[in-house]
């Protein structure tokens, strides 16, 4: 393995970068069926294309390009799938998501400069609203793939400008009725290995430049809404006053506080405020909690506290509370029996790759609950994510890819 | 005294209620320029020309409407303006402001019904940007008019999409250049006189239906400003994190706190998560503090305690805090020769009006820095305001009329 990164992968990442990047913040902006991300989804046809894969979008709005044994005759049964996602948050990084469908395509490559052919399918796959930036539900495809969120919620899913999911996908040239469980397609997929960057700096602490998942922690995503009166500021005595900004004060405090305490972790990363003008008082905060911990039992613990002390502080201030649950992942234990694979086939060419859990949600975890599935790790020299700060050395990416090439070789070439 | 709010005005405040209605929540959005408040400042000329007044838009986008004395040959000294604004809070309601309008023109009808002539030019102005919901000033038409705000200033002031007051102004027609200071128009005015809803329910505490200004609290807007850095919600643990919503939110009560301390009003009705996805750390927290007191010395202290928290939180969460003030307006007393004279003519005619300070600020608070100015609220039985179930009864509406005539009969026709 002499080739570098920067050799062979340059290219095609940074054919990619200038697409939905923000000018003003050097982030991304590529939310699913918009401009940006429309262009992400052309620019992944014709990496296919150029390397004579075969492309598809499949019913439910995901991405695939399959590489196929030369004695195949469409026969896709066994596939081994490489993959994640080309969405971003708001103005996220470059690497979330995009590395890893660069990698899929750049190990494919590696192999084929050596000169192997397949001996079962092949597959890069690329998820859509994996962030959930757009219609709020993360890796809304896979979910839909797998059956974890039904076609008839999904199409009602809607946008911050109250576009539904239906829609956005008819104008993007897509039928919303068709959407749902596809099991063919997944009982043709041996296998499910996505690449990803590490959100977090455990990699980084350990020396390692790769390393492989253990489990993504349980975790969920609740909406608060807080509905107090709208009313004057500048008259409205304190006494008369129902404002629902006091309690959600009140909550992100207790989130903070109730992390702390069961070991998980809490954010409040997007609020809005209702109507949002500066000299009123708010008639609503729609506030959006998301909540992990290491097991069901501390999650369950953690959001009960916060939802309690948002309730108390909202019946002080004669304001009303209500909550749902947008999404909610239970542990992820990776497959046993493809982990220690992955670890053996590393470990044989010298590469040592520590096993590792996570609190991020992945494609991966939605697909382990049907089918083999596990993750590589790219070091993350910060740990910083979810942000146009997010970086990975070349030289770790080139690791990555080069431990990706390993492992697409051990389960696809013997 | 024999018309009622029904049968005189209502066709006029009728033909206004439609434009800028928001028809889900009944609540108003008419913004300084936009479409919505465009039909407005129609709706302003053609209820003038219906009543042979000849109109203006000032150089600073102020509306005025004049009724001449017979013997006037366009000779506007001395003159008695009555008027208010058109422009909304967003999802504000239809009185504030409007009402102030409509009653100004309602009056003159009253006047020329009974067969009055004025001694004196008679004007209705309709001041732009009252609400500062686009611009961030509130106020902004007669502070440019009087040069309490520069036009230097004004021109680079911009509205949540970057658009520029001088863009905005040159969309609509006019030429930016041209704003600022005012002073012969001033001079020409001997009075200004605002008809306005209470923005809150002392009125009907006192079982009055009108009432007199006596003074509008010191007051202003100070734009917090929380900097830290974007992370991954999923991975980021709490030890790593650099969240603004933490300080965010201990300002939000602080704010409360202080404010209950020190006898004023302390509100966060604006706030804006950066980049505001739900699994991500904020990078930044906007923050708007509306704060009043009823001297500036309590304001002072109200506001200082605020920002000592939130520095102080700040800095305990690795965040960077900055402030600014975007707007301030002194303790504002009311000439007290024009109230004294408005009450007892209001007296005279069997009108009991109470005497009482106000937390809003009003243009004719800012015009009150250079000529006798003087408000008239009418009783708003619950005191919301700011919101789409902000009310006034007909029968008061229709006595704030029958005053506003009555004053204005005192000061124009004697």
């Amino acid at each position: 393995m002499t080739s570098t990164f920067g050799s062979w992968t340059l290219p095609l990442w940074q054919s990619l970068l200038p697409l939905g990047r923000d000018a003003q913040t050097g982030g991304y902006q590529r939310f699913s069926y918009t401009q940006a991300e429309s262009e992400c989804r052309v620019w992944f046809r014709q990496v296919a294309a150029d390397r004579n894969l075969r492309t598809e979008c499949d019913k439910n709005g995901n991405l695939w390009a399959w590489w196929l044994p030369d004695n195949s005759k469409r026969e896709l049964a066994g596939a081994i799938v490489l993959g994640s996602h080309l969405d971003s948050v708001p103005d996220g990084g470059a690497f979330d998501g995009p590395l890893g469908v660069v990698s899929a395509f750049a190990a494919i490559d590696l192999l084929r400069e050596r000169g192997l052919v397949p001996a079962r399918p092949v597959g890069v796959a690329a998820f859509v609203e994996e962030e959930g930036s757009r219609f709020g539900v993360a890796c809304l495809g896979s979910r839909l793939l797998t059956g974890a969120m039904t076609a008839e919620t999904a199409r009602e899913l809607t946008d911050a400008d109250g576009v539904s999911l239906a829609r956005a996908m008819r104008r993007a040239g897509l039928d919303p009725a068709q959407i749902g469980p596809d099991p063919e397609r997944l009982a043709r997929i041996a296998a499910y290995v996505e690449l990803h960057i590490e959100q977090g700096s455990a990699l980084a602490g350990m020396g390692a430049a790769v390393g492989v998942a253990e489990s993504i922690w349980p975790h969920g995503r609740w909406r608060l809404e807080f509905t107090g009166r709208a009313d004057h500021a500048g008259t409205t005595t304190l006494a008369d006053r129902r404002d629902p900004m006091l309690p959600y004060a009140a909550s992100v405090l207790a989130a903070r506080t109730a992390a702390a305490e069961v070991g998980g972790l809490a954010t409040f990363g997007k609020v809005v405020a209702v109507p949002g003008a500066a000299n009123a008082i708010c008639s609503a905060v729609h506030a959006w909690l998301d909540a992990r911990a290491p097991d069901e039992a501390r999650l369950g613990d953690l959001v009960e506290r916060v939802l309690a002390a948002a309730q108390d502080s909202a019946t002080g201030h004669g304001v009303t509370m209500s909550q749902r649950r947008d999404s909610f992942s239970q542990l992820v234990d990776f497959d046993l029996d493809l982990r220690d694979r992955l670890v053996r086939a590393l470990a044989a060419r010298k590469i040592v790759a520590p096993v590792l859990p996570t609190g991020a949600g992945h494609d991966a975890g939605v697909l382990a609950a049907r089918l083999p599935a596990a993750m590589l790790f790219v070091r993350n020299p910060t740990g910083v994510s979810h942000s146009p700060a997010e970086h990975a050395e070349p030289a770790d990416c080139a690791a990555g890819v080069a431990a990706l090439a390993i492992v697409l070789e051990e389960l696809a070439c013997r």
